[in-house]
């Protein structure tokens, strides 16, 4: 696996900023830090980011555009939603969530910011290696 | 060239909607239409779009990720720049250009729309035939 052959976007450094609200080694390079921030981030196989909620007074939350791999996308409380190569995720302001890859596959998504008031992003527990490993 | 294989976002329907803005057959596949609106907008070689200006009160614009083939990207004044996949352009709003395919390439990007307060898109003249055959 060439991980910067997944997809025409570069995976660009490790994720060192945000590897502490991550299980396993994740990469992130920056497409657009204007206008509407976008990043790609590359999550080896196993990867995963904790749960998290995107906060907002008004719009916010994040958008994934997944452009290689396979992985999953899940919100508290609901099964865990497989996602690969060409799927689109609108992730709510508000809602508990993590996303990763799948234990076998890398996976690549571009993360767009929806721009918001008072935005802030509140990192809560890793998901279990039971959740994870739980997982078809 | 098989226009859904170009990259892993399918190409969708012909872009009737736009058509009397554009030259020549484009497709548009909407992946987002909430939070931020993201479209996939696929071109077949030689096509290209009119000129045209994002008009916003503020925010506004569009961000192209370039996801397959090769094309242009012009801003009024300036000389078109060479664009291909993996490659972004931020578009500021009030700025006067066009973007499309290479006369020899398929071309495809996703366009983000960038939120706006009081947005709207104005179209202009198409791209000459002697300005655009002129481009390398």
């Amino acid at each position: 696996m060439d991980k910067d052959k997944m997809s025409v976007f570069p995976a660009g450094e490790k994720n060192d900023a945000y590897a502490k609200y991550f299980t396993g080694q994740s990469y992130l390079n920056m497409l657009s830090t204007e206008q509407v921030v976008i990043g790609n981030v590359t999550f080896e196989p196993g990867c995963r980011n904790n749960w998290h909620i995107h906060h907002a007074k008004s719009g916010g939350g994040q958008i994934l555009l997944v452009t290689a791999g396979r992985g999953y996308y899940q919100e508290w409380g609901k099964p865990a939603r497989a996602i690969s190569a060409g799927d689109v995720v609108n992730i709510p302001a508000g809602v508990k969530h993590w996303h990763g890859a799948a234990k076998d596959s890398w996976f690549a998504h571009l993360a767009v910011e929806v721009p918001a008031e008072e935005g802030h992003t509140e990192w809560l527990e890793p998901v279990s290696e039971d959740e994870y490993g739980s997982l078809a």
